[in-house]
């Protein structure tokens, strides 16, 4: 794209894979007043992009770093999805393992603002899926695909609706999936969701007079984990503590 | 702008005060085959900007919308402002009057996610304080003032830091505030939050043997509501499900 602008300004790759050796040498030429521009092929560096690591060290280094506001897919995305805007959550990309996923998308079962993901267009239906599964199958959303091109295609329903129609018709290009908060219709009630740290919620427990393992149940149900993986946790950060307060 | 371009498009207002009364005009011009192009004069329209409305309406009208992608001042001061991007939520503007905006921040005290706030300059200094009081003075954060503009500035601290600074020196023009998530020294253990339904919490609690008023106690304490309020809500839900299953 430079080639064809005929901008001859010297290019290097940065990548996920060269990060961590690039920050260093990158940060060295700025202290020796070089100006470095970060750019990406689609998006905004740093956002589902690298760059975040240049730009910490960067501000840590005391260099001045300027953003040139451009496109992202999650914002141009959520913006013609007819779901609510005023307030969102940006996921990015899901785990690509099933357990893992199954378990952020279990952690977002009570997540009330919009949510934005990205995917891969060859797992877009088991990914629409796994949703249904932590989200059930009437949850109002939206697939937007190859924004700012040729094909762009947004695509709204529920859950089920994107599922069946991305199952039948796989899609291709780069997706954007848009899904409604939890329990939008019932917007009102905003009280009746708690968000607690497990330790306190085990503190709390043990206080009305459970046991530490009773406790640990009451968590793991409460949070869609495994019973021993809280109860390891807990023994974990209790044995933390103990050079502090025992 | 657009005359400066010699762009002789007729152009109509629309804004969140005539929002409900120019929707359906629009509706029935583009019904009629008219295209229409929604601007703004910074941001993404609908991202803390009227379109919202009009979207909606378009979409259920079996209306093609489609996104031109620009900037957006979220995303541009996330980029640079060096905090965490992987995920986060975007609150827009929180309430003006006190108490609202108390609440508001105390709801998210436990929110692990990078936040991103817009705010008024004359509102800076307080909004900052108030952070303080929700996530503690130490919370790392970031003010991106006038982004894309000549007089950018990213200013990066603890909340205490930036409060300071800010109520010496108060700030102009439009403002961005980034906050770090809750414990993102601890960002490995990423299951050790809980969010879950009030009435799914109850349950639990009753399961494990604790009595209704025990286990409202215990929401009331997590949740930071009056075990009065809570033990009231959870009787009112109670009434609603008579019907159904009892």
């Amino acid at each position: 794209m430079l080639a064809s602008h005929q901008i001859a300004t010297p290019t290097i790759s940065y990548f996920e894979h060269n990060e961590e050796r690039r920050v260093p040498e990158m940060i060295e030429r700025l202290s020796a007043g070089a100006q470095i521009a970060l750019v990406t092929d689609a998006g905004t560096p740093a956002i589902s992009d690298p760059g975040f690591r240049l730009v910490r060290a960067a501000l840590d280094a005391g260099i001045r770093v300027v953003a040139v506001p451009g496109a992202s897919a999650a914002i141009a995305a959520l913006s013609v999805s007819g779901l609510p805007t005023d307030r969102f959550t940006f996921e990015g990309f899901l785990p690509a393992r099933d357990g893992s996923r199954r378990r952020a998308l279990d952690a977002l079962c009570a997540e009330a603002r919009t949510m934005v993901f990205y995917e891969a267009a060859r797992r877009l239906a088991d990914t629409l899926a796994a949703m249904i599964a932590a989200f059930g199958d009437s949850r109002p959303a939206a697939v937007v695909r190859e924004i700012s091109k040729t094909y762009e295609e947004t695509v709204r329903g529920t859950l089920l609706d994107l599922e069946r129609r991305f199952r039948a018709t796989p899609a291709l290009g780069e997706i954007t999936i848009i899904v409604a908060g939890a329990s939008t219709g019932a917007a009102a009630s905003d009280g009746a969701l708690i968000t607690v740290e497990v330790p306190n919620a085990i503190e709390a427990l043990r206080e009305a007079g459970l046991s530490l393992k009773q406790a640990s149940a009451v968590v793991a149900k409460l949070s869609g984990r495994g019973r021993r993986e809280v109860y390891q946790d807990v023994l974990k950060s209790r044995e933390d503590d103990d050079s502090a307060d025992e």
